[in-house]
């Protein structure tokens, strides 16, 4: 049977001063009416049922998650500490299989936008139908509609059939020239959206991931802190795809997102005629592609151009667009008790 | 003897939304720890007891400045509508002379930002020395830092004495070259600091200003709102100063400021040294020759500059500091529920 794993771990500082460690961006409803996390679960309806959506994620998170998703209690995965994407979907992976020998995996993460649903589950259909018909590890290319360089990029190889084909290379976060190569050379965004068989991902685990491999047996004797504690954190890219010769990849039109920075905002929301995205009350007067978000006072904009203002948690943030994939370095340099936001 | 008389109304446009009617910029601490009203008057210490400060503003005022200013209750002229600056202060100084017939009165505005308290009052203690000695009426020119296109400006004559010269005239909001020639040619800032005696004020109005002379008769038969039923609603400038042949300036050498809009906050407040203002509390990251004024959450800008951030009264005001000037046009535009501030 299908089952989806959703990473729905995260740090909360992206979209400071909204996001906090205790509400990070999966469980803000940046792109729309509900949380990206809740759109995602959402997403699946008619793909994969909710009995079967395994969510991982920290302990901190887990009672939001548990309350907004509305999933069986057993269907969160509580990992005991981050450890990147490997362990994290090896486990989960592992779980599937547990309570279902046969199990398929679709791999997705908890924070994206994502502009056409439909678009997206026909993608995930044929992603889950190549890695059982291929008997591979299956990655989900998403056909760039800029030349980001905040992404990792997926050159194909040859065709397996009309729908797959092999992975030539991966290119992660490019230089701007890089980019602009790669796009016109056909090259995907890896969107971190994976189908496999569970058998099939142990297997290569076995043979191309150690670092993890080697902490398996904790999990065949329950002990899921003793496998945390036992592998090294890593990436499923880094530790896997890119070492395994079973990969191949399917290309996905859909609008993808992962809603990284404040600025990705004016890609995923509507903006006014003068580019300017606007959520809670304001009036935005001869200004032009500003992101605003106001939790509570109306935010007055006069003659201004690409700002970000944000009023949340008891904070406002003024910075131009640009500076937005700064914020980790901005976050770094605020004094504490400017910068700690209670839960 | 000596009176002042204080022009404390204003309709609080300014420094929105820090300043609402009930709150124009005189009773805000705009320029330090108190009120530029609170501090008008203990500016006069030494100069003008407090007894005879005479406060003119409108009822919507009133309760507010008889709890900070401290004065007699009867010392509060309270105007039945605003009628510029000449019913004003005419009608203070004919209340002057009624308690004391041979009073001397200092004119001056509760809006102001003034450097040197002490050389503020040797001038004026010169202006009215001068308004008896010479028989006529004395404004203070302060001498330009800079040459603003706000401001009046003063083209003195022939020397009266070692302080005192005629007007040769007056030149009002010049653009900038003209204020550059002005300044250049020892021009003055028509400051608004005037000072006469009673009777030759009032002698000078029956010749000259017929607008309100022909009401003064109600306010001989005690009928205040009959006299500003009859005025015309004009400036003191040009009501009177501007069609007067006995007209004399004395110089003054203090920094001088009328907080007009929030830039000037640049010219009265402290800066960093990036040139920002920050009252409040906040982060001014990599940013240069920002106003920032916060009522309650901290502020963080990252990258940015020349920006005006306020947060009061439950709104959020970003704007280029050189728009600032632009505040009324920008109120006119608002929706009366972001606009209008409650009580």
């Amino acid at each position: 049977m299908r089952w989806a794993v959703l990473l729905a771990g995260g740090s909360g500082t992206r979209f400071w001063p909204l996001s906090t460690p205790q509400t990070p961006k999966q469980l803000l409803p940046l792109s729309g009416a509900g949380s990206t996390a809740e759109e995602a679960v959402e997403r699946l309806t008619g793909l994969i049922p909710r009995e079967r959506v395994l969510v991982v994620a920290g302990e901190a998170l887990a009672p939001r998650l548990r309350a907004l998703l509305k999933l069986p209690a057993d269907n969160f995965l509580i990992e005991p500490r981050a450890a990147s994407t490997a362990p994290a979907l090896i486990w989960a992976t592992w779980e599937a299989r547990r309570r279902d020998p046969d199990a398929e995996v679709l791999s997705l993460h908890a924070d994206w936008a994502v502009g056409d649903a439909a678009a997206f589950r026909r993608t995930a259909d044929t992603a889950l139908v190549t890695a059982r018909t291929h008997d591979r590890l299956v990655t989900v290319g998403v056909v760039p509609s800029r030349p980001e360089t905040g992404y990792g990029y997926i050159v194909p190889g040859a065709p397996l059939d009309g729908a797959a084909r092999t992975v030539a290379r991966f290119s992660e976060k490019p230089d701007a020239a890089t980019a602009l190569d790669l796009m016109a050379a056909g090259a995907l965004w890896n969107s971190g959206l994976f189908a496999w068989t569970a058998r099939r991902l142990l297997e290569e685990v076995a043979r191309h991931t150690p670092e993890v491999a080697g902490a398996l047996p904790r999990l065949d004797a329950g002990d899921v802190p003793a496998f945390f504690r036992a592998v090294t954190p890593l990436s499923i890219d880094v530790g896997l795809l890119e070492r395994s010769d079973a990969v191949a990849v399917v290309s996905g039109a859909f609008a993808w997102d992962d809603v990284g920075t404040w600025q990705a905002l004016a890609r995923v929301r509507p903006k006014d005629p003068s580019g300017n995205v606007l959520v809670g009350a304001g009036v935005l007067q001869e200004s032009h592609d500003c992101i605003v978000w106001s939790e509570r006072d109306p935010v007055v904009l006069c003659g201004v151009k690409d700002l970000v203002v944000v009023q949340a948690n008891g904070r406002i943030l003024v910075m131009p667009t640009e500076r937005a994939a700064d914020m980790k370095q901005l976050l770094d340099a605020l004094p504490p008790e400017v910068r700690d936001i209670g839960p």
